[in-house]
């Protein structure tokens, strides 16, 4: 079993990265150059290969086990009034999980990937973050640690999700603590929040930021003191990814708040991860652009639950597709540039 | 077989055209609203079920037969040096298709769809239209009836793509001819002109523009006069799908200039399509803007040959897949909103 004894050695292990195999990569651009098509027309298709063999440091890379993780966690900030939705609606969706009923099963089903819903104890919300620290030392090491364990080392692609009520909330006050300028810039209407909601919804970041303000140098401190189990244990899976090098989509606005704690540990961090899509959730714009990320997709999507980055797998299909099945000029004998 | 007799006949028919049934996509619209998920957190893929419900007359609407068309064409103006390919490639990428090395050719299997390549009269390039108009009456309109021909009854979705080396020049002349500003506007690298050669381009446009000045405002005669047979089978082949109310993927640049004319004739006649992508091409930008599309995808793409259209298909049944797949709030006891 994973074990992270304190932020200390977390913190390492945060800071111990792999790189990934240039050659597997330089072998990707060598067959991309012979395909019948003019250089570089499939344009992030043609990327997106290169980036899936330099992480798995194969070429071609392989997409066979592709691997959906969806954690879920309840929010004590919920009482705040932060979300459209009551807190029982986690447990009732991670049922709906069970059953097949939600969208991600659905996209798992048409992508060709296991889904896996990782329940991070949902009787216990995390403590109201405006009051206390989410969670103590603790509790977030074994939340990291769960989704750690939770990546499989065989996977090709870790594709990250979540679920939980208020974890717009945790996500936009992680995302204010590491970038800054307070609750109003990340803070958004969530899964449908009215107008006055959204005020109490920044009311409570700015609380916790303020009450939290000795920690705000430290990113794994922010990310207990402000996240929640299930942001966590997507940062656990993200590193547990890396360490494997496995590379990884991200969903939307609180998977990308959840991860990005590791680029403020190491600037390369995120390196192996790609953002699947840009949400709709307001927030997840300016965090792309704090992270200088280009989504894959932008499909007005702000459900969660990986569903966005479910979506983003097909467009790698695509590009490995094209990649491994495509003929060479000569083998078509069609003639080159300027030829 | 489908025949024009003159441009008058041909208008006609490019006024003549079904709408689509309310009732279909009120029906989607319903179930959406019933599913486990905030209502509208799927953005553009409940927006899309809805367009193809609407077009198909079915609620749910179905993607069993899905049609990706490519026409292809040659161009008298490759005389004036406005491609970095050579014209026979045209043709040797037509044997490729045949063959399944091409990039189309995976998109197609990958997505689940039918590939059909028209190739139009390779052997007798269009006219040089910096001299003569590229087609006569006849000639247009026979490739017009080709494009009108290729679409199956009983398709659910056609995807459309072309092939033809000098066609990003008759599609930017196309462009310039019915949006304006000359050839400096929609010209662009194509598949990877460089400079010296885009200057070529560009006069070449505007020499056409000036010298077909006196037929400017009929959009069928400008597209006779400055497009090439793809761009007519194109022009063709969407109005069949309207006609039949079948919705149509439009790829890139050439394909989307070779429909514009339509829209010039009567302002709803691409509501049946969607944009599949953004291309790479500076020009569509700008099209797309002209035409107040928004694409699906915006991958860097410039291939052409229905590609980032056939990607687009994924994102269709992604849309669908929820759809049809997802439980209601009631099937699996999930609280509402401010529940």
């Amino acid at each position: 079993m994973t074990h992270f004894a304190s932020f200390d050695s977390l913190r390492a292990s945060c800071l111990d990265l792999p790189g990934g195999d240039p050659e597997a990569a330089a072998a990707v651009a060598r067959r991309e150059a012979e395909l019948t098509k003019p250089p570089g027309s499939l344009g992030r298709l043609e990327e997106l290969v290169g980036w899936l063999a330099f992480w798995q440091g194969k070429s071609p890379p392989r997409l066979a086990n592709v691997e959906i993780l969806v954690f879920a966690g309840n929010h004590g900030v919920t009482a705040r009034g932060v979300s459209a939705y009551p807190p029982e609606v986690t447990a009732q969706m991670v049922a709906n999980f069970a059953h097949g009923g939600a969208a991600i099963n659905q996209l798992a089903k048409l992508v060709g990937a296991e889904l896996r819903v990782i329940a991070l104890d949902l009787d216990h919300p995390t403590a109201d973050f405006t009051e206390h620290a989410a969670m103590e030392e603790a509790q977030f090491l074994a939340a990291v640690a769960s989704g750690y364990e939770a990546v499989s080392p065989q996977a090709d692609l870790v594709v990250l999700g979540e679920m939980g009520i208020g974890n717009t909330t945790a996500a936009a006050a992680v995302a204010a603590a590491l970038f800054g300028e307070g609750g109003a810039r990340f803070a958004g209407h969530g899964t449908g929040l009215d107008e006055e909601g959204l005020k109490r919804k920044r009311a409570a970041i700015d609380r916790a930021l303020a009450r939290h303000r000795a920690i705000l140098g430290d990113p794994l401190r922010i990310a207990a003191a402000l996240g929640g189990r299930e942001l966590a244990a997507l940062l656990g899976a993200a590193l547990a990814a890396r360490h494997r090098c496995i590379p990884v989509l991200l969903d939307g606005f609180v998977c990308t708040a959840a991860v990005a704690p590791l680029v403020k540990l190491r600037a390369d961090a995120l390196d192996h991860t790609r953002a699947g899509h840009r949400s709709a959730e307001s927030g997840h714009r300016l965090l792309l652009e704090e992270l200088r990320m280009q989504p894959l997709l932008d499909l007005d999507m702000r459900l969660g639950e990986g569903s966005g980055a479910a979506v983003a797998v097909l467009v790698l299909r695509a590009a490995l597709a094209c990649h491994t099945g495509m003929a060479t000029f000569a083998e078509a004998r069609v003639s080159g540039k300027d030829g």
